[in-house]
């Protein structure tokens, strides 16, 4: 542990707008892990073991197959553990498939204010760099939390107002990758002037283009911002200098991303307040903008015994952004089917809660779901807060059922319990790494802070070959 | 050779604003050697030339050191030359330590209506290819100019007006990336599928923030789009899927990184008119807008015998982007003499036609050159072309000293000869790998259509240890 006999000066001490960089720097290189609130500790445990299930549970995808096949012949020493397979990669290959494994089934997390999915690019680069640089359960649980602070962070510059910064942009491809950086850095226990340069050559590489969805494309982002922040500390550590101002300056990060960037929301109340608590789990595989209407769903057939066979029609009213991005009735193929709010209603009406099961080509085939799907009718309400929805089902008869959700599960106002996140877990990792290393893996996350090397984590969700 | 008897329909056939992307990647896999004019293809192979010299030439810059020291860890299979090296790495990592090194000094080639360094990124890629894939030299001169074509029109797309891109962006990291994927894709004979999925992946990585000049950092967007396409093309051949509209989607890369794109660029007069036949190459290893005051300068020192030691003042007009980019009278490092028009004009009266001697620590020292330096006044001047400078030099006597160059050597109106090319090859390939591999380098580029194997380039451009 470092000693405690620093000067105890504000961290908002000498911050000026043209020492942004320099100052974020200082921050992480002087954070100490004492100093963050149980609670925060706690929701990084939650991040990791919500990312892990994620990855393992993609693991298998022919987007991750593709990805391993085509990095396996330019793969260094194979040190670093691919979640969920016999293969190992070296790390920064590694980090790239984990990453991009992760986000396969659009189960990762959420930070909503900014929709940046934080943990992919932070988790990915740290569990590789794990495995290739000796790193302690303490550092790993550190790092984890000042990488996804620095991220969510990041994005609130680009989007608080009066920043204006252009929604279009896929935040996580543009702030996950100095997050993965400052995380890597951290570490590695960079000093602060070689933070500096990690950060310089992460701003160098972020890239957030949309175009992409409904393909493999969809989960590249991740595993990309997780290599490249990886590659930009490991460079600085081998003295590759970067910009100073990578972040503030005239032609940095901030201002080209947004006209009017909100630059104190990436240092003030740093150590008081925490933008990682703004981050959620998903309970559903699926567009989180969805959730809503599925929990509707399974209120009514909760509510009732309902003979699904004898519903007329769904009316679902929800916010708008649902109906944007995932107002799709009729998907067609496993990519699209995260983006179709109607194939999940249908499917929670039938089968209740839905998981990975029923975002497969059979499910999207299946003729009743289809049936079903027809039936759903989604309209944007006024006033729908965006985890907010309500259904009525009209039966044959005439009769209607109702519900209404003002917060989604897996919304921070409702978030997943330990034990629910558990069994998520449980869902993506048992049928392929098996029961056992699950739950050693669920011990690694929730103890993480007292494993002596951090590198047991990736090791125990490798697929043994029997 | 393909066969020559399909139809011959216009390139235009069927152009939609929406299917650009499946455009392009039909009209580069129809591409047929054959069919591009003999004065398109040597320019390729003075590309090629140029950027090989300049590749050797960083090859033991501090910048390139870390690099290597960096990927060495992760790499792969050594089977790809690091030019200039004795190190070997795989194609990836050589593709990305390649690029870099081409740029450390500024000295690579430039497109100049975009400020596009087209060469390096698509290069630097199909060299590194050409060691892990056989490619003829026939595919591989073709690959070249197929991806330095559609990198320069990229760039047309997001400059010519009415596009409004903003200039602030690094052009070759947006563009480059996709130039080097698509000659990638072509030299490994992609269909048009898999192109238009390569040209997807290289969307999602293209990242253009300037920050980072006069550092490392410099030189790093060339690399890393060397990598990133190639990455790309790998990933395509594997059934990496992605977006169908990556260039021309709702938000894809024209319109995120342009308001108003002016997409007709990128393929009106494909296979008539060769947008890479505007790049230049660099006589001198600084700043392309500083070239014209050198030559002035030079003109000078030719015209009489000057005794430099008698110079009271140097007055230069030149245009105003000269001011803004090299008006720096003082440089006190390496990384900032390449933007310092004092230094070099100082440089050219004291040496003659500077080079790469003269952009190293010491001379930025050398006392004379820093007496010289001070006497020089650059002024901006209306209606100034930006390849266009006036001297007046005063001597302690009063005499006048004056010259005009409208058009800077190694512009587009005055290009360096292919004896000029070879002059300034040498100067930077021969006192790394020596005469004899030099020689065989400047042989195999100009007879690149006729090389059995592709991958005799790298590897005479490697260093052998005795």
């Amino acid at each position: 542990m470092e000693v405690d006999d620093r000067p105890q000066t504000s961290p908002h001490a000498g911050v000026q707008s043209d020492n942004l960089t320099q100052h974020l720097a200082g921050l992480v290189c002087d954070s100490r892990l004492a100093d963050i609130p149980e609670v925060v500790k706690h929701e990084g445990a939650r991040a990791l073991l919500n990312w892990i299930g994620c990855a393992i549970g993609g693991s298998s995808d022919a987007t991750t197959n593709s990805a391993i096949a085509t990095l396996q012949e330019f793969s260094g020493p194979p040190v670093a553990t691919v979640l969920g397979r016999a293969e190992r990669l070296d790390a920064l290959s590694a980090a790239f498939v984990n990453g991009v494994s992760s986000a396969v089934h659009a189960f990762d997390d959420t930070h909503l204010p900014t929709v940046t999915h934080p943990t992919g690019p932070v988790a990915a680069a740290l569990l590789a760099l794990a495995e290739t640089r000796f790193t302690s359960g303490c550092d790993l649980l550190h790092a984890l939390v000042l990488g996804m602070e620095v991220e969510c962070r990041l994005s609130n510059v680009l989007i608080t107002p009066p920043a204006e910064g252009d929604e279009r942009w896929l935040m996580t491809g543009l702030t996950g990758t100095i997050g993965a950086a400052v995380a890597a850095g951290r570490a590695m226990r960079l000093p602060s002037a070689e933070m500096v340069w990690a950060v310089g050559t992460a701003v160098q590489q972020v890239s957030g283009l949309r175009e992409g969805h409904a393909t493999m494309g969809h989960s590249f982002p991740i595993g990309h911002a997780a290599r490249c922040g990886l590659f930009a500390a490991l460079l600085a550590q081998r003295g590759f200098t970067g910009a100073q101002q990578a972040i503030e300056g005239p032609r940095g990060f901030a201002k080209m991303y947004a006209p009017r960037p909100c630059l104190e929301a990436l240092t003030d109340g740093w150590g008081q307040t925490y933008e990682m608590l703004q981050n959620a789990f998903k309970p559903y595989p699926c567009g989180i903008v969805a959730h809503a209407a599925i929990d509707a769903a399974l209120e009514v057939k909760r509510s009732c015994t309902l003979d699904v066979h004898s519903i007329h029609h769904v009316q679902l009213d929800v916010h708008p952004l649902a109906i944007a991005l995932t107002g799709r009735p009729a998907p067609t193929n496993s990519f699209e089917v995260p983006y179709s709010m109607h194939h999940w209603v249908a499917s929670a009406l039938l089968f209740g809660a839905p998981d990975l099961r029923h975002r497969t080509d059979e499910a999207i085939r299946d003729p009743e779901v289809g049936r079903l799907r027809a039936l759903v009718e989604a309209r944007a309400k006024h006033g729908c807060a965006r985890d907010e929805a309500f259904i009525c089902v009209t039966m044959r008869d005439g009769t209607e059922l109702r519900a209404h959700v003002p917060h989604a599960r897996g919304s921070v106002e409702r978030p997943l319990t330990d034990a629910e996140l558990e069994t998520k877990f449980r869902s993506q990792s048992e049928p392929i790494v098996g029961a056992e290393a699950s739950q050693r893996l669920i011990d690694a996350c929730w103890g993480l802070e007292h494993l002596q090397d951090g590198a047991v984590v990736p090791h125990a969700a490798a697929l043994r070959v029997k």
